[in-house]
């Protein structure tokens, strides 16, 4: 069982989930696909972001891959579970394991989930949390992805963002995550809710959720990754930068032949 | 003199510029160049800039344009004066004319200007006020041209960073507004600073310049605009929708080909 698990994400945002992934499977190869062709996926259309995902699923099938991680919390509302139902490999969202950790972390019951717009506007954290009997409170930080992409998570820009998007926020004592470039902002975030609030990272979980169900034995592969980069391939490697860089091949992926 | 007019910029914000342009020379044709694949330019190292202003610029003789218009600060940063030095056809930048505008608004010689990382960095319009004599005040604004591109630009997110940028300016007249994407913000930023400011749009003052220079007898042209993006095509059109939209046709143009 030596073939590659496939990631993708909108950017670099899902390098977060590839390197939990990583620490947890260091004996498994990854294909990883940025589709930085059409990033930000979190402002377009949900029915446009499921091409996307259907496209890229597809590819990834192509190449071979074991089983396929949604690293992205717009697709994964957008394209599960239906690109589950219709695969044939196993296909791991960020969100039903964020939803999971949450569950097993609150103590009152009140949790809190931030995203991009169209993560929140799908309603799809909400709806799962609450199917648990959780009381939800949900906040689109639609600025958050631009922090981290421009380097500035430290800043003082994301301090007053932070404050923004979070100081109106009824009692939590758990907030989610849910966008993969969310865990580079952890400190701030961290700050602008107080200590008293459990963080939970969809790298995090989603990774030991992969490692549960795939990760038997001590893996067949060499722990290598390649990129595939729907847009400019040094563009990306930039913007990596502030997210754990690239390491491992990189190749050009033409958006055009992405078609179903 | 039928030729186009070729335009380019990093992505959407470059559109102020081609609005303004073809209000002024409504019978000209105007080719715009998007490099979406590759944006945003304003945290690139400017040497990555500068190839990528060589390569578009390069393009755009090919397709036998009349005149270059660079419709991005961080560009014409990177790439001016040398294009203009070295290409067959005038090629204009959104910079000097910003400045000869505000020259000409200031009462109180104290100016000042916003910009990417970027335009900010490389001191060029520091470097051109102070040549004038003009006090100058600069500043980067790295989440101006996100809220623009995330359709924000009427927000409390845009009112609350206009306040953390502009807040602590000391006394200017006159502001620049050194980016092409921020005449969408300008009613935010002109609360900001209060109404004793004056704002200069550089798609405004460019395009004053541009058809004075070009702008001779009615044009010969349709009044067209062929739009060539490197990245995505429906993300193009869809990150254009809060500037202006897009009309006229819109060609993929692949950014491998475009290598010097």
């Amino acid at each position: 069982m030596n073939r590659p698990i496939g990631v993708f994400d909108s950017g670099v945002g899902g390098l977060t989930v590839l390197k939990a992934l990583r620490a947890k499977l260091p004996a498994h190869d990854f294909i990883y696909v940025a589709d930085t062709a059409r990033v930000p996926y979190g402002r377009k259309p949900r029915e446009m972001v499921r091409e996307f995902a259907w496209e890229i699923a597809e590819f990834l099938i192509g190449v071979g891959v074991q089983g396929i991680v949604i690293a992205c919390n717009t697709a994964s509302a957008s394209a599960l579970p239906e690109l589950a139902d219709a695969l044939p490999v196993p296909v791991v969202g960020v969100i039903d394991p964020g939803v999971e950790a949450a569950r097993r972390h609150t103590r009152t019951g009140r949790v809190g989930v931030i995203g991009t717009k169209g993560t929140i506007a799908s309603g799809v954290y909400q709806r799962k949390l609450e199917a648990l009997g959780l009381s939800v409170w949900a906040q689109a930080c639609p600025m958050f992805v631009h922090l981290v992409e421009e380097g500035l998570a430290d800043s003082s820009d994301a301090e007053l963002l932070a404050r923004h998007y979070l100081g109106q926020r009824p009692p939590v004592d758990t907030l989610i995550l849910g966008c993969t470039h969310y865990p580079v902002l952890r400190n701030v975030i961290q700050s602008a809710v107080g200590d008293s609030v459990t963080l939970v990272s969809s790298a995090d979980v989603t990774a030991d959720l992969v490692s549960q169900t795939w990760g038997g034995g001590a893996g067949a592969g060499q722990g290598c990754v390649v990129h595939y980069v729907t847009g400019d391939v040094p563009s990306y490697q930039h913007s990596a930068q502030p997210i754990n860089g690239t390491d491992g091949d990189l190749i050009q992926l033409d958006v055009a032949k992405l078609g179903r």
